[in-house]
């Protein structure tokens, strides 16, 4: 038999725990509250063991209880967390449930605002102090709502039946810090509650009475200002402060600036008012000062600053609305003319001649310069529309063939230098991939442990020392390579860099293959975007009676383009998985190799994701129709 | 012992083929043929062997062998298969070279070439019939040189010292069909060796030598010309015809429509002349019988036909072209502004009214028509510069305020109908994938043999009853659904059109989840292609004032497109493969389960690979700043 010892004292947890879930489900509150508290039971478990039976019997669980101390005790202890699934799990083994399926409500503010309302039908008076209770614990204590009934139990004749006002404005002190209460009762402008609450802090009337004082004397809304500027509620502020007129305007502006509140500032004032004005004026050189040049001009638009809206639109090129500017300046048409000329030469450097074409047309009315631009720009069909608008065919012999010739030298030299790249890359691609898979094969029919050189085919070690894709032979050739960068989209560029930074075109630098798949996209992407380009190219050539030479372009694009085709499914395979379970499931597969070829495969998978150029191949944009019917090859 | 019997004579292909192998390393090449000949070695391994050691000594073979009945044996034999990897790969044992590395180079025709040039070096004469067999064994066989070598040999004075040209021709015969020589000969334009080979045929001279004498009579190129046309030789004959001047150019221009010969014909005149003009014109009527009118059109501008290139331009909306065109044809500027509304209109209704805009303005000075036209658009900046340019602010206030707050009303329901399929269709989606997740779950555990329902996921027996993605509710939202389709890549639509067919979005067909996600990519791609209408939209607004929608309008496409963002990663995971290989090796895995894993994994990659759409996640264009400062959320 075991010494008698203080063994029945001992309650297992697991025991205790069934016998408060029992009580809870029997709507024994108070048994199950004592139990809980004398076994220093979480509380939230009341909530949790079934919260919306719980919020059902909130008026049950109160009239059970019925204790104010009990009532914060249980207040207090709440807390976010759902006990059933992380202190007690053991006891209720309910699993949590996915994140994205819980409803966003927030369980503390909910068990308050149902526990004060069921308080305050009972007897507000006598639970006076769960109420204040229940404001302190939302998640943000609504501590104005708690003063507001401690004044109004004050202000009340009837004698205090349960706690005086003094005793309950202790009891908040008790939950909530001073000073913080006292910031409080001055945020609700109500200086009585200020007073209340001063007079329980350590704070020396000779300050604060003074300081209510010269409050008390300033208009309503300045009064107000003040307090929130002095409580750094500077939105508030600002909404007190736009009430006061045009004599605090300059306190209001000087606000706004400080605390950049200029949207909220342009919803305060009438648009046609001249505070508005200023304001959107303010805007517009903060948004300046950020370089958002395009939103400062609309503002400086809205504070009807044509010419400091005029410089915006300039800097970030919005050439349709500076005209707008310029006729609101009133500018002559020498002025206009000017703008245009200079403005054009910025969009040219854009490659954007069409609209250079209509600045140089309209406002410097110098159709020659159009024309020109035009044609620089290869908008071969645009250029003719304004040759004939304008009468000056004779551009056709002075400018545009000279041009085409020009364009179709250029083009034939850019495609069989990027084939020659292209073809140079997918050769040495084939070599890479088959040393690759010769690696792999020998690693899984040997068996051997991860040896040095295949580890390093996948590991993160590389040494830094090869050349970049990015700062490889393409970029010294400055032209290309400007061309090439353009036409690769923008999207998660920066993301990848560093991925990317990783690849090197150098002969037996780790990624090689990776680094040879991205330059070959490049090229692929940049000959695919050529399309519109050389078809227009093409038929203003035949117009002119180039036939053979565009019949030569027309050919050797039309290649190149087959060739991409052609490459396509043997550089980017359709799945790479696929391919490690074919070599896995092959007929000389032991269970070992399958296992490890699976271990393989998955550490590759989770460690590092593809990225999407090695992972996707590029879409052609097949159904661009840029061929010419009398192009096709002809042999006599 | 064995009987005796005719063993002696059996010899195996083995030793014979060492046998004939070592005699031609040593060069034994006379040895090495009498040996392939006695056992019937395929006479191509003479040169298959090795065929640059063959090429180097061609001299010598001809030498040893000194036959023209063995070199002829030889020459007839030779075919363009390597019977070194196919027929005798066994005693070689070399692989089949990848078909891509194999030099485009043609067998039969080097050897013939290297054989007739070392023959003629030997003695011509002595070898005459063998030099005939190297030009019939061509791959395109050089029949008008072996008759030209006919017809010198009977010309010649010299006694023939080996050969007769009669017995030549007699073997040519023997080698090629006699009609077929016979066109050759014609083909040739030399009626002598028409006539050698009449005369060995089976025609009637009644019949050939009218029809020779007629062609006697005919002018040089008029006679190749009908000669041509008769062997339907026609693009020699368009060449031969265009040679015969003015008189015979209808017959040209006949036998360029019929067969179709107008790029080759445009190619044979000058651009200047009325005959390219003619062929040209031709060829425009064709183009635009092949409704390829943007061509047709340049045709008829080569053509100088100015009022069928007009038409041409107009009905491919060629709106540039076509107003050079009204150029040339000296439209009054009545007649013009007429084509300038009619095709405005068109323009207008394919969405280009900053297009339709300028012809409004240019041509058809039609200002406030312009203004309109760029306001229905949302052109709205283009719209505000066309009416300072043209001091018609009025519009402002008419026109373009009302607009930018119905277009603000479309894009709010558009995107909130919108959001709602989104969240619709994830919502479902994530059920399906649960459930599917669950089933396969299911079959892994149990083991258990395909049970129909899962086979139903992964096979082709879709019921066709659903409603599929493309005739789905979505199409008969008519204004909507033709905006989804215009926004989805046009690139190889048509390839996968017939695997989206089977995907249906009624709830519980098999490929629910497929369709769910083509719904979901449809609304993503959509909705991120609003970015740039979106934005213009905005800043309009702000510029007049609308702050207060305009926020809310950049508050709702914001969230919409966060939602998106953040909804993405669900709905395409990363790696397909990748969550069946963790299912696979979690801690209940054994090592069935793997193995059928594997194998099912393998099933669905190879046989059905998915489809890009559900494979690849759309990429969003994030770096489209379109958002304004001002407009981000206020609360005061």
């Amino acid at each position: 038999q075991m010494p008698r010892g203080n063994l029945e004292t001992i309650h297992p947890r697991a025991l205790v725990l069934s016998a408060v879930r029992k009580r809870l489900d029997n709507l024994q509150f108070k048994e199950a509250f004592t139990l809980m508290k004398k076994h220093r039971i979480n509380m939230n478990l009341i909530y949790d063991h079934n919260p919306s039976v719980f919020l059902e019997n909130v008026k049950t669980f109160i009239q059970q209880v019925d204790s104010v101390n009990h009532f914060n005790l249980f207040l207090t202890d709440l807390q976010e967390e759902d006990v059933t699934v992380t202190m007690y799990t053991a006891a209720y083994n309910r699993s949590a449930p996915a994140p994205d399926t819980v409803p966003n409500t927030n369980k503390v503010n909910t068990v308050c605002d149902a526990f004060r309302v069921a308080l305050c039908a009972q007897d507000e008076n006598k639970y006076l102090l769960s109420v204040l209770t229940t404001y302190v614990k939302k998640s943000t204590p609504e501590l104005g709502e708690a003063l507001q009934l401690i004044k109004a139990l004050r202000e009340s004749n009837i004698k205090a039946q349960y706690v005086s006002a003094e005793e309950a404005l202790k009891y908040l002190l008790f939950l909530v810090d001073v000073n913080e209460l006292y910031d409080v009762a001055l945020g609700t402008y109500d200086f009585d509650l200020v007073l209340m609450v001063a007079e329980k802090s350590q704070k020396d009337p000779k300050e604060y009475i003074p300081f209510l004082n010269e409050l008390r004397r300033l208009e309503p809304s300045y009064q107000r200002y003040t307090i929130d500027k002095h409580l750094r509620r500077f939105k508030l502020a600002l909404l007190n402060i736009s009430k006061c007129g045009d004599e605090h305007f300059g306190e209001c502006l000087k606000l706004v600036k400080e605390h950049k509140l200029y949207a909220d500032a342009l919803h305060l004032f009438n648009p046609s008012s001249d505070q508005y004005k200023e304001v959107a004026l303010s805007y517009g050189n903060y948004l300046s000062e950020r370089r958002s040049h395009e939103e400062a001009g609309l503002m400086y638009v809205k504070a009807e600053q044509w010419e400091l809206a005029l410089q915006a639109f300039k800097t970030c090129l919005e050439w349709q609305q500076m005209f707008c500017m310029t006729v609101k300046l009133g500018y002559s048409p020498d002025q206009e003319a000017e703008v245009a000329r200079s403005l054009a030469e910025q969009l040219k450097g854009q490659n954007k001649h069409t609209d250079a074409a209509i600045l140089l047309e309209q406002y410097a009315k110098d159709t020659e310069e159009a024309i020109v631009t035009l044609i620089q720009g290869s908008q071969w069909t645009e250029a003719l529309r304004l040759m004939y608008y304008h009468k000056r065919t004779d551009f056709v012999e002075s400018d545009l063939k000279s041009a085409l010739i020009d364009s179709y030298n250029q083009q034939v030299e850019l495609l069989s230098n990027m084939k020659a790249d292209f073809e140079k890359y997918t050769a040495r691609l084939a070599v890479v991939k088959q040393e690759k898979a010769k690696a792999r094969l020998e690693f899984l029919e040997g068996g051997r442990n991860v040896n040095e050189t295949d580890a390093d085919l996948f590991s993160d070690t590389s040494s830094g020392t090869g050349e970049s894709v990015q700062s490889s032979r393409y970029t010294s050739e400055s032209q290309r390579s400007s061309l090439y960068s353009n036409s690769t989209g923008r999207s998660s560029k920066n993301r990848r860099k560093a991925e990317h930074k990783k690849w090197k075109l150098k002969e037996g630098s780790p990624y090689e293959d990776f680094a040879l798949i991205s330059a070959i996209a490049k090229i692929i992407n940049y000959v695919d975007s050529l399309r519109a380009e050389i078809s227009s190219l093409l038929r203003a050539m035949v117009q002119f009676h180039y036939d053979e030479k565009a019949a030569v372009l027309q050919v050797q694009y039309e290649r190149f383009l087959s060739l991409i085709e052609k490459s396509i499914p043997n550089i980017w395979p359709d799945e790479t998985e696929k391919t490690n379970l074919n070599t896995v499931l092959g007929p000389d597969a032991t269970a070992n190799t399958i296992a490890r070829a699976v271990q393989q495969g998955q550490v590759v998978t989770t460690e590092e994701p593809l990225d999407p150029v090695i992972r996707l191949q590029p879409t052609l944009n097949k159904n661009h129709k840029w061929k010419l019917h009398a192009l096709e090859p002809v042999d006599l």
